[in-house]
């Protein structure tokens, strides 16, 4: 349950559907876990296009009246929550924007390393920024591109980019889905009706009846348009670094994407951990919702009996008035409760899949040791996260990651657990591996596969005009 | 996953707390389940009552402005989803009036046989209704009787209606909770700081902090007032009847009522329906969320692994856009999406607490086999419900329940699944009877413990002016 | 501009247009001078009263998708601003409740004397009130009497009340209108399309382009049903006492009421008081909105030219953030702003309709002086307003009241004038005579024509059941 | 009351105040009679921009949490209706952006000549548009300077613009207010504790007690920063053309600018229209607001006694339910209202100050008609308006002005007036002259002062990097 890992982006793309707001709308919806913070549509009809987006939930802003405001057959859409740049109307993504050959539209997921770079070259050119995001540099790049179509502008715009992206693109009559060459960030394509769907994960698929036609390869660039569907692979092959936190926390567990079942690879997970960190118990509780597969997984592994002993308050919301007299373990106690009557008196295996800040951990372990368990053993189905991530996953700083400076004895003794065990980084990979990619685990060992580069000037000034 | 059974009430009571309307508030959130349609708190302070009642969410409702304007020590709540009187703001309890002695509130989670004709005598003798709701009768009683002092007159009041309830009653000084002599519907009393508190569940005083004292017992009337706790029986006692829906499905799983801890009891309604109803299956998936705690119970008594194959989605909002283009399973898929890897080739063993129309159920299956299962048995841990609820319960006429006109062979061919078994009433009572409780069933066998009484007329007539 | 006389209530009735929400939404609105706190509407449709109030203007309040919850040709409305009773959503009219006879509704503006009292014995028999509004009495004395019809019934709840009033009712099938018997507050009836309306006032005829067809009569009570329209005289008759202050200030000028035309009334007033209290000047400016019909009276009789050198400002919002370093007369300079160009050099004449508390006179004064008049004769278009209203109006208490304590130069000290004029008490009735009306002048001169009466209680008791 | 010209837009800039978002605030509400749709305001504070901006009033948009979000000493503002690009929330200014020297922001009442042109060329060379508005070319121009400083590259900007404009500009540092060579649109400067305020009008001053110090000249650029306030004309000079129709109709009369009192221009207006145009009758009505002053001048010279005899409902909302079965004239007798008391067998000069389409004119002239007037005589104190604008002002296209294609009798014969008189262009001038100013007047002869340009493409292009 770590709260305190905040989700990236999702994003959507549909082409050719009489209902491509709504579906699209469904999409973002089915990806709301993906970022509460905002999120909007951008749809083509007659030639123009037109933009929803607000701050809120995709239920909220996305009432009849808004899609009404919205017509036409292609759209794209995107869910956020801020990982680089602020908290601000101005972010709300897809950008629209007016440009040379008319108009366009960008939805990101992921991070550039040198966006801040470019950025910086383009303001010394005169370029004006409506956001604070980096994102904005792609369009900036894209207008400013010499080339005559769209499809080519992107092209020139992706070879000055490094980064972590998953883009949905869009003019009045296509919708461009690229995914970087490391492959670090989901992105599928499916099919309903004949139209065509991008969306970062399957489950968005499914809400909207769509067939998985297969994922987005890594550098690929696939271009939806009255012709067809065409693919290419504009950029220098990179070895794949598929986000291995996306199987651990952020994707859904129904969804299949980088060639794994998450709710599969996850009990996978749970079990390689009782393999690895065994012990004598009397039940296997998870910490709903993160933790119930890896707790399905051990608890089978090690015949312990699973018990749903921490029930979640499903109507949590946003804003809370907490009374000035503390209840102990407010925030927590807030989404969780122990069942009293099944913890009294037993030993207990926590299973989560991650340590943060470990408060929350802390606060966990108390409560239930509070309703009664004699013993309280902390797994966890992921390695100590000790580094912060580049590409998109708003972590929190090194000094504030408890595992960057804290051994796991430590650890143990701040959460109170009676004993911790993390999932090796071997056996982490082993249970990841039936895909066959390669993952990007920075975030567990500082292995960053892009550092940020050195500043491609030379390119980006041949490329002005 | 019954949707179709709407939730009834949720009441809350504290007394001599400082910040009592933020520990109502707390409380009502704990006990959102119980009704999400409107909600309200009233408090005392200084002599006067202050009422904030509005329809929507509690969360939403009771923002610190909101609350600002609830000053006061004592306060009483309500959470509301319509089981009789319509869905309109003049319904919204707790209903606050001034009468000849000052000021009262009160809040009814329950339902009165005899109210439609009490309302009738009272607006033959000159009374007004402000509201469509049964409960208002109750407040008109109490106004009339020729009683000095508020607690005498709730007792006059008392001895004239018939039916299921749960009351929190307050006036300017002290706080009173009920509890209909056959117990059907629950009611707890608890203590924090020094102040108590009455609420539907425990889990509404888990999350303030407070501890169990003891169930309300059936028949008792409790006050608090400056002199401390008054407890009484002012009602003739009656068989205890207490509503078995509420351990099979309304209560938080979390929550202790009638003496049974309701995770636990839910585990015993699923092993003993692993017993009484066998199949060899791959795996055992509960319909989250209200499945699960029986599937817990079906899975370690049949040895059957468990599957998180059915993934919830939380941010299911209230009013939603459909496409016209159907999708298969629309309203289902917004909620469950199933975990295809891990369901294909599998011969799946669903659990659910309960089928109402069997709509609903015939889409989970449709959807379950749609992901590649080879086999459904779908295995629900209650008996066939056959009767409407006359006590609180907003259950669908006779005509629209399915097992109230079908066999259960019927019923497995209508939801598509390859075996039905339902929990007998036996065993049902069986997994139940720890509690040493008795139960009322209506809803199983239409064995209701009250029928719509026969006006009490004379003692009404005995009791104007 | 008396900002502090809250202006009072305003009321309107429909009865058989197929529009009948539409049209008492605009007449609320053409009456919206007359409350500006919270306004209701309730109709009638297949033998059910619907209802939508709540606090606000009736623009903001009326909006299409309200008025489509106000089926049915019959309805009543009515804007308020608290005369009696706080601003709390309980108190929004029209009342409307349940009792034996099926459903009514009320809007009453005016003011009960004896409302308080017969509130009590209500009480002590054991009815309950949800508003802090005396109004609230009719509806109970309604629901209370043992008469067959509900008009029959309203002739028994008018014999014990004693007040200030025009009401508007209705139940299900049928529109009552009743004006008190001392005509104190105004009520016209028209007709549109067919169909009859009641208002406050003639300027909500004009809106709706209804006919005026004339005055309620004082003491008149006329029922308009299927079977045509009824008058009858239900109560003794009394002398006349009209409010002379509506003439002076709350009407409309384009109203038509007491037989007199507003507009027509306030140039008298000018007119009278340019012969009693003549200055020399160079210019006659009226303090917007209230001051214009007198100061064109005035300018005219005293062949002074008029000149609009006081400007409003028509978007003045109700909440305003004032900057903490004050700006001069900052609230008076929101609604008004002094011609600079017009006003230098000159010696200027402003006419008002009166000063209550005097701040806001003194904030013109020093506003004119500091745009460059050479002198400053303020001349108010009424005597001295001494006394409290209790019929309906909501002046401020004798202390607060500046002409209670002090004399006219007093005053005109503490206004900073150059010279204050009032009219006279004979040249207000002189000028207002034309109508052959009687008036209540009790706010000039404490002449109370109704005095708080003593309590009806043997008529009441003999009514109660 | 020309509904049908649409207010065009409001400036105002603050330099140096603790308060300067309040005081923007507060100018923008004096001046919301010239821009009704958006609103929006900067700061700037720590170096850092802030805006909030919106649809609505400005009374609804800057609540005190909106004004809580900027923070700072320096602010500009803006009032919009569109005149030019859609009314999309993109086009709410001031537009503020990140550029090459940081950040800045602008805002602009008027209309540019060129501006599509050079949206043109800015797109060919890789400029992207946020909004449909042609005022964002002149942020693209700046940033696309290669001048080192803000203010050098505001010069370079302003030297590619034609068109009519009263610019705010600010970055963190300073402020900068420009006006158009022509003096098309008006733009003042006061100070207020020390603090500089630049706003289109003087009653923006008037209601924050700033004192008027001058109007910024045609052609001025005025920068207030740390070391003061720096005049320059960095243009060549042009023959003044000021905006006459701001003096007849849309200024507020309490202002005074091109060195003209509004109200007293006005009222020679009138006066002259009664040399120009006599005719017997028995009272001179004014059309309020706006026929006001010209009224008051007309009655003055003619000697006819004036009659507030419309009555103008100052709680008219924007959106309004119209009953299905019409009212005659509805839509003006939503806004006015005819004394009818006062007009019943007079003879009535009703004084408007323009006809735009005819439409309402005769609504009014029937609904004087209606009320009992036995001659109604039209007279308009400005003459025919034949032409549109291009320089600010929302005037329908040629073929809707009623005057482009008829005579003067023919709009006499289809308001139904009796008799109609338009002010003379050169008794127009005469009564305008006093402040010594040129005019445009193209709105009545088509002597447009700045013709859509030739493409100044070489200095455009010479500027590009």
């Amino acid at each position: 349950m770590p709260d305190h890992f905040h989700d990236q982006c999702g994003v959507v793309a549909v082409y050719d559907h009489p209902e491509a707001a709504t579906l699209a709308y469904l999409a973002l919806h089915a990806l709301q876990h993906r970022g509460q913070e905002s999120a909007g549509i951008v749809t083509s009809d007659s030639g123009q296009l037109h933009k929803v987006g607000a701050m809120g939930l995709v239920g909220d802003i996305f009432t009849e009246e808004a899609i009404a405001r919205l017509p036409g057959r292609i759209a794209i859409g995107h869910n956020r929550y801020s990982t680089h740049g602020g908290s601000v109307a101005a972010n709300i993504q897809p950008f629209m924007v007016n440009y040379g050959l008319g108009q366009m539209a960008l939805g990101h997921n992921g991070q550039l390393v040198n966006g801040q770079q470019i950025r910086e070259s383009l303001e010394a050119y005169g370029s004006i920024f409506q956001s604070t995001s980096d994102t904005e540099v792609v369009i900036h790049l894209i207008a400013q591109s010499l080339e005559g179509r769209f499809t080519a502008r992107i092209v020139q715009a992706l070879r000055q980019l490094r980064g972590a992206y998953a883009f949905v693109l869009m003019d009045e009559e296509c919708v461009v889905a690229v995914r970087d060459p490391w492959g670090l960030r989901p992105l599928v394509m499916g099919t309903v009706d004949g139209a065509t769907v991008f969306a970062s994960e399957t489950c968005a698929l499914d809400l909207i009846d769509a067939q998985l036609v297969r994922e987005v390869e890594p550098g690929e660039m696939i271009v939806v348009d009255k012709e067809g569907l065409h693919s290419s692979f504009p950029l220098p092959p990179e070895e794949r670094r598929s986000c291995i936190f996306e199987l651990l926390y952020f994707a859904r567990p129904d969804s299949h994407i980088f060639g794994v079942c998450i709710n599969g690879v996850r009990k996978r997970f749970g079990a390689q951990l009782a393999r690895e960190a065994p012990v004598a118990a009397d039940m296997v509780v998870p910490v709903p919702d993160s933790g119930v597969p890896a707790a399905f997984g051990y608890a089978a592994e090690s015949s312990i009996p699973l018990e749903p002993a921490l029930v979640r308050n499903h109507y949590v919301g946003r804003t809370f008035i907490e009374p000035s007299q503390s209840i102990r373990n407010f925030g927590v106690r807030l989404k969780l409760n122990p069942v009293r009557g099944s913890i009294t008196g037993k030993r207990v295996i926590l299973i989560d899949d991650s340590i943060v800040r470990g408060t929350t951990s802390r606060k966990i372990v108390k409560m239930v040791r509070d309703a009664g368990a004699t013993e309280v053993h902390l797994r966890i189905s992921s390695p100590p996260t000790t580094h912060p991530c580049h590409y998109g996953i708003d972590t929190p700083t090194r000094e504030e990651l408890i595992a960057s400076a804290r051994t796991v004895n430590e650890i143990r003794d701040y959460t109170g657990a009676d004993s911790l065990a993390y999932l090796s980084h071997e056996g982490m990979l082993a249970a990841a591996a039936r895909s066959g990619a390669g993952y990007c685990t920075a975030c567990f060992d500082g292995a960053y596969p892009l550092t940020p580069a050195v500043a491609p000037r030379n390119q980006l000034e041949l490329f002005q005009p």
